[in-house]
Parts: structure tokens; C-alpha cells; sequence
């Protein structure tokens, strides 16, 4: 399987916050928040595998900023890096200023899929080969995410977990 | 006002259709893909005029082709012409094909917008300089889509629709 | 198969304004009403011809006025008009008076249905025979509609559409 | 304050079921059609009182036979007497056969709402005067039931119960 | 089978009062709080019953307080008595003051659930054995209202009811 | 401020999974998890601190089995661990097999709140003492989980993070 670029899964979901998707105090619920990005994602991960995928977990997500009622939200999605049927896809969330129309940065989540078949066997996917200064950042960031996510859940020893150990020694 | 092109409005709504928006037959649900169009559509509207925007009328949406539950559905809308206050959109709507990534169209609607003031009295909008030979169509066609509106609700005769006249002749 | 009224298929569906269906006005959301209008057009087209039927366009919907949170908001549908398979649907937007118990017309809407057997293939229905005023000049208006729809599609040229031609001479 | 009929509050909300407001054997949700009955209910009191209305009791509501989805679901909701301030309202529901169109009863309730001004005081409302045979005997039915829920939120004494104490002696 | 207590059933739904789930007032919208109770309800009679179950009636389901937005809601269901196949669950509902975390009575309600098998037929379901005087209180009380709930529904003659003759006489 | 125990503000949402909540595979859709966990996690943030609550972020959540329509999904959300106005809750999340009761763990995720007064201005929140040996464990965990968050966002260099570099060294 040839190697593609972050850029071919990317997937944009542009949509408005309705009063029905808020909080008590009228910002975007950080629940409905989680949805669409994690539907974004799985985008992007079924468009880098061509299988369907289904979230394995949300690996870190950072709400920055409240995002008024009526607020124009756009959330990106590529994927970052894959490791054999596991891909790491980053979502990035932007508002957009109605006046000037400047784009403002609100939120940024990881998220992990695995590919399955119909089974739900998880089959191999395409390696990501990153072309921009961030998606290397993110791609060489991938595996010590991986890492620190083996070892939260018990299924890798810390010292065997070579490049965490690089960051800290 | 400077006049813009159709691409500076350029709005991408990609999502999934989820169970919960199909009808009995288990494909996209009518109104569901009628709803995602006008919150597309509004937010190009918004991003042309940097106003806020009202849905004026809807003009056409022909539904070509059933969405089965669990497709992508891209919907990408553009100002395709500018009229004082009021703005055409055109919003064409695909999906993909899982395995080949192959993209169908399947629906293409035209929404009306008027931007407004806080007050809601309308307010003037930049014109549109069109591109494409798609947008350079599309422009063109709508004085004579604005006018059929006009004898349609019986604000103008037939015989005043210049446009429309030249069809026919 | 015997002709039918429009009253056969009259359908209401009367319902409130939710604060979830609103928009950032605090007025119903533009893609909420669309999607009411196509459930209470469907269930008048599925009366009509008691097949399964599926949308086939939306032809033009006019939004006359904002319909604040709290409204009670009634919808009507009646078949205009049919041919072969397809069937013209009008629907009427009526908000009410809290006090007075008044109604208002804030919208209205054409909708084209096909009716399809488990297959999908279109199969025929009965054709429509109009009794008030108002039914009539629908009735007539619908094939002038059709013609209109045909050549914007490109399925007819502008010179094949009597109906039209006479209107514009 | 002059008396009203049932049939000036008729509210007549005719909607699908789409598989999103279905339970886990493809049936409509009984929580849905909860809510279905207490927004057509509540749009009948306010019909009736031309006031603002809130829930005040669901006294009897009973599934007799399961709504499949596809269904046309028809709620009919009448008031059926009035106390002082406070609005007993009968909704049946009917469910339409595609292909014959003949009506089901699947379903029946029994809501009580309190008319109230802008301060959350309860108002006046008019008198009901019943005028088919099922109407009065819902009206004269009205007297025990509230009599009954007095009863059972010990509010009244079963002794002073006249209305009941008959049905039982 | 073996009697069980109703504290084996019992469930508990902690949620929030989102804007899109409130009527125009802003207090939680009558017909959501039956959705949760009736979710709630069904959930204590399956865990009862081991079984799928259907909803077969709402008792009665009493509003005292409205219940603003953003206010924490807790539904506590517990099955009270069963017979045969029926179970009658009660739902309490309480809110709680956010500064001081006291829980206030909100609401109130009865639910009737039958036990059916894959086919629809009515199972057998155990008994109660109610231990606290609040589940004894409610278990004396299920016959009376299971009598009255024959009697409203034409299948029971009140001369028949004796326990709730024994209440007027 | 006196520290509290994690039992304090133990929330418990109990709730069915509708087919409007699925996948196409008919499994719980990862995003409405993800919002239930939210809500769950908030209300156990606002019972400990006994104000306003934001989620900050989501620090990782595991899908590890999937959850198909109609199951009973069971979230216990507890706070772990307290930093002056910020709070670390743990959810876990629970299916209850149908006839057995048996409950099987099916996820499980760390959310962060930060408690605010009305202008949004963080305020202090009481301490956690845990009491049992899990709520000790993650309770230690909480502090290498912060550090590592830190460092993630660059507020922190991996050198100055002691907890986390006892763990690799």
C-alpha cells in the first residue's frame, strides 16, 4: 500500500451553533462539540483507509476559548499518522469573526480509529508520509502519544517506552 | 463596496448521515438535507456580506439521487450573484464513494438571503465578480431566476421581465 | 384510477416553536421549517396516491415573515396537481395569534413528489380534479411549473414549453 | 367570560415516524409520542384560554397497539372541560394504513394544563360546552377524574368525593 | 420465581436541562420530562423482569415546580408492584440547588409496563416484596389504581372493584 | 475549605441507546457517548465545587467494546483529584447485559473542569481526600496526568515535570 499525504483525508465540517446546541450560559455545549469533531475525524480516517472505522479514543482535547450562540465553527481534520489498522487524526476548530471575518482558533483534539472489515477485524491501512512543518511536528509527536496511551492503559512498561524516556532523560 | 468572487463565500459542510436523520427507506432524510443546505448556504451568505443574513425563499432543490445512511455528504455552497440587499446561493451537495473515494453528485438547490441590520431593515451587500465558467452561468441565469420570483408572487408582469422575454422569444 | 380532490389529501400538522429549533433571532430556524413542510407534503402525496413516495424537488418557497420562539406554527398540504407518477404539493404556513387566536401567513412552499413501488420504479396515481378558486389557479399554474423546472434542468428547450411561451407573448 | 365548544380547540398535528424517534423493535418511542401529545395538548388550551398554559398533570395515557416506523402518526387534541383556571384536554391518536388509508386507534390521553399570566399566576378561563355525544361524556367524566387526582395527592378527602362515591355505591 | 425488593430495580437518570429541551418560559419542556421519565421507567422494569418491555400506560404523572434551564434533574424509577406480566414503576423527580446541592420534589409519576417475548406475547414477571413504608405504601396503592385503570378503560365494572369500593365506602 | 470525599459528588446518568444515537453499525455513535460522558462529568464538577462548571478538556477516553442499539448504558462519573479551581473527574461507563444484569466496562474517561464565577473568573474549589484503593490510585495518577497536560500545551518543560520523570527514570 503506498504512503499518503495528511492532505488527501483532510475534512472540513463548517456548520453555525443553534440555540439548541448550548450551554446554560448560551455557549456551544462542549458535548455537541465532541460530536462534531469526532464525526469529522472518522471522515477523515475512512477517507485515508477507504474501511470503515470506528473511534478506538479521544486522546486529548483542549477547549481554549467559549464559542458564543451563532457563532460560525469550522472544524478541519487530517490524519496525523497511522500505525498498521490505528490511525491518529487531529481536529482543529476554528470560529470566524462576522465582521472581519478573521479566523480564531477555539479548540484542538486527537483522536485515535481503528479500520475494521465487516468482521470488525482490524485490517492494515495506508501509511502517512507529512509534507508541512506541523504535520511533521504531529506525525513525530504520534508515537509518544502512542506510547503514553499504551502505558496509561497497562499494555507497555514506561521503560520500554523508548522515545518517552528520550523526552525526559 | 469592492465586488468579490464566488470562491471568497466558498462554505464546506462535510458529514455523515447518521440513523437518526434517514427516512423508512433508510436513506438521507429529505428535510434533514433541505436543513444542512440552508445552514450552509447562510453562513456563505454571512461570509460575503459580513452581515447578519435571513433565508428569503428557497428556489429550486432537485433531488436526484438517494443518500443511503452511514455516506459522506459534502455540501459546498457559493454566492453565485449579488442584488442590493439580497443574495443567490447555490449549494451542490455530493457524496463518496467509500472504496474508490469517487465523488457523485446528487443534489444542487438554490437559496435566496437577505442581509439585515439589527434591526432587520435590509442592508447593502458587495456585488460578485464571477469566475468559472460554472459561476459566469450561474450569474447570468439569476436576474432571470430573480425576475420568474418577482411574477411569481405577482410583484412584477411578464411582460416586464426583459430576461425571461428573450428566453421565450 | 379515479380522479381526487385536493382535500383528500389535506394534511395539518400544528406544532410549537421550540427554543431548539430556533435560529440566532430567536426566530424558527429556516431549515426546521423546510423540514416540517416536507414531512406534512410527503404524508399529503403518500394520501394522495397511497404508495411509498419520495421528494423529488423543492420548487420555490417563499419566507414572508420571522416566526418567533413560542409560536404556534400550522402547516397545510394539499396535492396541486399530478402527472403520470409525480405529484405538485402545496404547502401553507400559518402562524397564530396568542390573543386573538388570528392567523397569519408567513410562508409558502411548492414541493414535487414521485410515487415508487418497493423497487423504486415509479408507478402511476390519480390524476387530480380541483374544486375552489384557489385550487384551480394552483391546478393551472402547475404545468407552467413543470415546463419551468424541465428547461432549467435542461430536460426541455425553452421554445417546446407552451405553456410558458403564451405566458411571456 | 362566554362558554367555547371542544371542536374551536381542535389541534390537529399529523407527523411520521422517522427511525430517529424509534425504540429498539423499530416502534415509535412512547417518550416521543409523549411529547407529540403534550405539544398538541398544550397548543389546545391555549387555543381554548388564549393564555399562556403549563402542564399540569398527564392523568392517563395508554398504549393499545404498537406504531411501527414509517407510520403516519395523527394526534388530535380537543379540550374537553375547563375549571376556574385549569383545562382537562383529551388527545387520541390515530395511526393511517398506506394503502387503504383507514384510520387506527392506537392511542389515548388525558393532559390537564393550567392557564397562567406573565407572573406565573393562574387565570380565568372559559367555560366548556360539549356538543357530540363523546364530548359529553368526556365532560361529565371531568368531575371524577379531578376529583380522583385530588384523592390521590391527598388534597380531598375520598368521602367528599361525590362524583366517585357514586360510580362506586 | 423469586420475589424481589424494588430497590433491585432501581434507576437513576442524572441529567441537565439543556436550552434546546425547554419550552418558551425556559423551564424544562413537560413533554422531555416524560421522554426521561419513561426511558428511566423502562429501564427499573427491565432490570426487574430480566425481559424487553413495553410501555403499556402512563398512570399519572403530576407537575409541581417548573424546572429552569441548567438546572440539574434526577429521575429515580423503582418498580412498585407487579402482576403477572404488568409492572407498575414509579419515577420520583427532584432538582438540586446548585449552591447549597439540597434536592427539591419536582414531579412525580406512575408508569405501567408489560414484559413481552420476541414474538410479543405477555411473559410472566416476579413479584414484589416491597421492605421500606414508602415501596408498602405504593404497593397497596397499585391494586386500587390497576382497578381504576380497568374501569376508565371499560374492562372492569366498578361493583367488580373492591378495593377501591372499600376506599368510598 | 474543607476537603471532600470522591463519593460526594458521585453522578450516576442511566439511559437506553436509541437507533437515533447509533452508527451505521447499529452501535452506540461515539460522539453522543462522548456528550453523555460530558454531562455526567459536569454535574459531578459542580457537585464538588458547588459552582459553575466548564470542561476544559478531555484527557483521554478508551472505546473498548461496542455498545449496540438498545443497550442499557450505565455512566458514574466521580471527581479524582483537585487543583485549586480546576477539577479532574473520572467516568465510567457500563452495559448491563439484558438478562443476567451482569455489567461489563465498556469505556472510560478523564475529563478536566474549571469551576468560574459569573464574569468566568476561575474560583477556588474544595480538595479531595479518596477513600478507596481506586479512587487513591487515580487520585496519584491525577498529578502526572497535569504535568503531562502541561507540557503537551508547552506551558511546561519536561524537565521541571518530577512526577513524570519518576516514572521513566
Amino acid at each position: 500500500m503506498e504512503a499518503k499525504t495528511p492532505k488527501e483525508s483532510l475534512t472540513i465540517l463548517t456548520d453555525m451553533v443553534l440555540p439548541g446546541e448550548t450551554n446554560s450560559l448560551h455557549n456551544l455545549f462542549g458535548g455537541e462539540l465532541l460530536a462534531r469533531m469526532d464525526r469529522a475525524c472518522s471522515i477523515a480516517a475512512q477517507r485515508h483507509s477507504k474501511k470503515i472505522v470506528v473511534t478506538a479514543s479521544v486522546n486529548h482535547v483542549a477547549f481554549n476559548k467559549a464559542v458564543p450562540v451563532g457563532s460560525v465553527v469550522i472544524v478541519e481534520a487530517k490524519v496525523s499518522r497511522a500505525f498498521n489498522s490505528s490511525m491518529e487524526v487531529y481536529a482543529d476548530v476554528w470560529t470566524e469573526d462576522q465582521e472581519t471575518g478573521e479566523k480564531t482558533k477555539v479548540n484542538e483534539g486527537i483522536y485515535t480509529f481503528v479500520a475494521v472489515d465487516l468482521t470488525g477485524s482490524p485490517v492494515k491501512v495506508p501509511m502517512i508520509k507529512p509534507e508541512t512543518d506541523l504535520e511533521i511536528e504531529r506525525y513525530n509527536g504520534a508515537l509518544r502519544r502512542k506510547q503514553l496511551s499504551l502505558i496509561l492503559s497497562g499494555r507497555m512498561k514506561p521503560e520500554e517506552a523508548d522515545e518517552l524516556k528520550a523526552l525526559f532523560s
